[in-house]
């Protein structure tokens, strides 16, 4: 599987689904079976996990905090986990790293080389000059942020310039230069949905990453209705509400049936367009 | 040593200087005779940087990134060099992480619990709700990004809402409002210092950290005929000029110079308050 914007379509028409299943395996909330049973129950955790879920999503999500925070160990299980993933899925570092050149070429180093991502979430803050040294890597992606799904979007993303334009827009208009439709997206978070109109006129091509279905409250046909482009454009994130769907050991059937629901969901999207 | 503000100062005044030394150690650019000798060249290398300079500085601010890229064993050099780093200097985790609550959680943990950091560089984006989690821990601080000393500053940081107010210094505005003068700090880039006496009409007291001074071409005298207040307030970081000063055998005592260079401007500043 080519991971470029032809393929990831030609991807999710086959998988009939445009699910991000997000790995944010939190060391609290594995079941405890896991836990006492296997050496590295991280690892174990996302396998049964990714078993379970892979003919019914395009793409895996690690949120790189929950494997920092657990030291060395917490990075061998990430690597483990990026060598399970299938090779035609894409996957994502949820990272949200930024910084002055040097220092994010470090960063795309780390995430696209030593550990094989296709893409890596980022930071704008900080400009052009902390975007571009990612976008200088070969067949991999940036996934900006742009509108998050968070209380706090609401502090700095929302403010006007003088012309009425919102920061968040600011980021889209701009940065949607630095690079293009083939190595760059947008996080857009579910929450909401109608922001999705207005972020198509921006940018009607870009892939979007869409965190916020599921513990977040963001609904699916809210996100379509206002996001989908022709080549679908859209990989909808979720995490805690398919991982944790179950604290017990039949957390991977119920993780399999969190997603196939939001699958079935995708496919009659998918097929009515 | 104390860490809060009060601390601070007063270690500044007993070191007569509030130099921060970067440990960007990246491991393209470690002499080479520590390369082929030492099993774990990066530690040796802080190791003796830490040595050269500690008399001279207060703080240390490892850039993770250059860590990170190494894999679980840059995590190993990262913790070894934390615990190296004699208790009473002040120490930086420059890792300008920033997400939802229980991710940017996972990040607190991370830097303030496994690796015993006093202070994490944040990035605003999020807002609020990004950064609260990192207030939650005692005598622990956040280093918001404010104005960088990058070019990509200009992209977003300046950018005026309606009432000719720029984004840096809503920034400072609203997030000076979630914590205190005791557990935030702010970024503010050296290459830009007339800025400095606007910054500090609205945070007059928080202490900044001011990074651009030597390699990134901030002027050190500016900084503080506009940055400084009563209790100083600044710590002024330089990192490639000084830990890469020389690349032969003689590098500690070249980091020493470079360092003992900036003490002295700065001994002779805090003389003249």
């Amino acid at each position: 599987m080519i991971k470029d914007y032809s393929g990831l379509y030609q991807f999710i028409k086959k998988q009939q689904s445009f699910l991000c299943v997000g790995l944010d395996s939190d060391i609290s909330r594995i079941p405890q079976h896991i836990i006492e049973k296997e050496e590295d129950p991280i690892f174990e955790f996302n396998k049964a996990i990714i078993d379970a879920t892979k003919d019914l999503c395009v793409a895996y999500k690690p949120n790189i905090a929950f494997y920092e925070s657990l030291g060395p160990n917490g990075w061998h299980s990430l690597k483990k986990t990026l060598d399970y993933i299938p090779k035609s899925h894409f996957t994502i570092a949820d990272a949200k790293r930024g910084d002055i050149g040097n220092t994010s070429i470090q960063y795309a180093k780390t995430f696209f080389e030593s550990l094989s991502f296709d893409s890596i979430t980022v930071a704008p803050y900080m400009g052009e000059d902390s975007i571009k040294p990612f976008l200088t890597f070969k067949d991999k992606w940036v996934i900006l942020l742009a509108l998050t799904s968070n209380k706090g979007s609401l502090d700095f993303q929302l403010i006007e310039d003088k012309m009425g334009v919102p920061l968040y827009k600011e980021v889209l208009k701009k940065s949607s230069q630095w690079g293009s439709v083939e190595n760059m997206m947008y996080v857009v978070g579910a929450t909401k949905p109608t922001f999705l109109s207005e972020i198509r006129k921006i940018i009607p091509n870009h892939f979007l990453l869409v965190p916020g279905v599921g513990a977040q409250g963001g609904s699916l046909s809210e996100v379509c209705k206002y996001g989908l482009n022709d080549k679908v454009g859209l990989l909808v994130n979720s995490s805690r509400s398919i991982i944790f769907a179950s604290s017990g050991i039949d957390f991977a059937k119920a993780a399999r049936s969190a997603a196939a629901s939001i699958q079935q969901e995708m496919k009659s999207i998918l097929d009515s367009m």
